[in-house]
């Protein structure tokens, strides 16, 4: 059982305080930081990016800000407008531009979809990304459609689909890889479920983790193309877990040119910063898609041996998962809110703890994968933890 | 008379389609450069900002991000969210928290605003900047005022109070000093203004321009702080024309509780970058402010000299400004087409050719103030083109 001593209780208990300030999401490591300097911070397991190609895109950026005014001529004049950007982006990912909105961030990608296309009612997978019910306006009904844990959070289809038929939503959203559990549904379900779908006005398919799953090649697996085919269909996609930038704001939704049209009639004008604007620039390139890749598949590689090894401790159960975390449940009797403290207190190791997350029974933390070496000391601080 | 040489025509109708399909706003000088690599720019007179401003913010910044990991931090984490920054702003401006509302450029303000909280009926003053009306849903009516361009396009306020009770609007916008003409209500006008739309449920003040305007001493005398009266007003500031920011996005709102309440229940998470929460926690800083307000104060001394010179070159007349920029109209028969293009392509001077602006008869051109060497170049350009 991991108890937390008194001093680290009086700590656990304003950073639980910060937290609950924060909202649904959990405060960043420099917030933390800055409101407890005393707690050192050594591996941030909360943050869902993958720091590989973080790097890889911070060194292009800084051998292309080398340039004479390049960094300065970003911040200083407009950006291009959505659908100049847009143009590029489709053509990297091999659609129409005209199915392409890009985002401040996915996070606006989902708000502009939710206020604009949802009309009465929504079905959203618990557990989940909190957004997806909170940014629902007042006249919207949510049903919340609970993730079986015994089917390890996979959702069920031929339930799923018998429940929306009785529901009959405008709206369903469904995230693959699934957010904060990892659980995942391959290509072919997902093109058969989008199907089945085709009477729903709207099929949200949030596919911010994808790039971290892996069916039987390397191969991305994601269902934006059958945009050309389903035009109820809304694929979005955030570039913070990737390449780890959440701080830049980049993202995209792929969605019907009507939907597209709608959106960019009245607003989202200049929604992208010059560095937004610069990371998609890079992002497209060939040279860098090429060591991306190496990154990518780098990074899946330590994160299933990761999953594999915390899988193997005792007193936890670890979820299977294809996204860059995995959901864990505490199984020896003791709360989340103990692991969790007693991990950043005694180990500087920041995770996320699942105890507001609505549809979770238990005591769960989600825990990143980060580089190879953190990996290995989130490990041997989470076995130090449950065998003491 | 200006007149354009055969190649010259050519190249000004191809500048002519990439600026229409930009739609409403003028390329920025890079997509110029980017699709015209003949046409040399030397002076931007297009873009509207304090280049002295831009320089400071941009020299802090560099000097700033030598500290290790400082800009690398800004790109990976996620930033603070909106309502963290919109302390510390608030602190600065020495207004309630509660009564502002942080926007990823001004320009996200102004889509909220007249996406949330107009209703049936809006009134926009005409020359105006273009989104007020662009952004109105379609079940919105939109009623132009016309400013008298024999009153220097100034508001006549007792005019413009009858027309308002006469078309009962929820919803009004004032620009001061107005784009693209820069005339100037003083603060006192405007207090008495604002006092007198009492009855409108939403009086909209863009003083995106007011730093450069100066009654009788350098005070900023902007209206945000009659939001403590008045709680229908909604002041609208961008910081992209005092700093030279424009890549970054950042503006924001003062605006009742309610209506920050209203925007931030539902969205806004995280809509600002790590640059522009760097930008804001800079510009807060008291040692930032000061450097800035000598920045500003030699801005607004050469921007007032360019425009006492432009205003005596025959062929032209020069509406008197306060914002950073002048209106100015051809009376010696040449089109601004013309004018624009020559400027453009035998000078290197880029401005914006004023011919889509709705409620503008007649020939213009806006001329924005740069640097003292810039603006010497622009008048030198302009004498020479009108004696020729």
């Amino acid at each position: 059982m991991i108890t937390l001593k008194t001093k680290q209780r009086i700590v656990a208990k304003a950073i639980k305080k910060q937290k609950e300030s924060a909202g649904s999401h959990s405060p960043s490591i420099l917030a933390l930081a800055n409101q407890f300097p005393n707690v050192k911070i050594k591996v941030d397991a909360c943050f869902l990016s993958n720091p590989y190609a973080s790097k890889l895109f911070f060194k292009c950026l800084q051998q292309d800000f080398k340039k004479q005014n390049k960094f300065q001529d970003l911040i200083q004049y407009y950006p291009s407008q959505n659908a100049i950007i847009a143009q590029l982006v489709a053509k990297h990912l091999d659609i129409s531009p005209q199915n392409i909105f890009l985002g401040n961030g996915a996070i606006e990608v989902i708000q502009a979809v939710i206020h604009n296309f949802v009309r009465k009612k929504i079905i959203v997978n618990i557990p989940t990304f909190s957004s997806y019910y909170e940014f629902a306006k007042e006249h919207i009904k949510v049903v919340y459609h609970q993730l079986d844990k015994q089917n390890n959070f996979t959702l069920d289809i031929e339930k799923y689909l018998k429940f929306v038929k009785q529901e009959r939503p405008d709206t369903v959203v469904i995230i693959n890889p699934n957010n904060p559990d990892g659980s995942y549904l391959k290509f072919q379900d997902m093109a058969y479920l989008i199907k089945q779908l085709k009477d729903v006005d709207n099929v949200i398919v949030d596919e911010s983790f994808i790039h971290f799953a892996r069916e039987k090649d390397e191969r991305i697996k994601s269902t934006l193309k059958l945009i050309n085919e389903f035009d109820n269909l809304i694929v979005i996609k955030s570039m913070s877990k990737d390449f780890g930038i959440a701080g830049i704001r980049a993202g995209y939704g792929v969605m019907s040119t009507a939907k597209v049209n709608h959106l960019l009639k009245n607003g989202y004008l200049w929604n992208l910063s010059g560095l937004a604007e610069y990371f998609f620039r890079t992002y497209i390139q060939d040279d860098f898609q090429k060591m991306y890749e190496k990154a990518r598949v780098k990074y899946i590689d330590i994160t299933q041996t990761f999953n594999n090894k915390l899988s193997k401790i005792d007193g936890l159960n670890v979820y299977p998962s294809q996204g860059n975390f995995v959901l864990v449940e505490l199984t020896e009797g003791s709360t989340a809110f103990d692991c969790f403290n007693k991990l950043l207190l005694k180990h500087g190791i920041y995770t996320r703890n699942c105890s507001d997350k609505i549809g979770l029974e238990g005591e769960f933390l989600r825990i990143a994968s980060r580089t190879k070496k953190e990996n290995k000391k989130i490990i041997k601080s989470v076995k130090d933890l449950l065998s003491a």
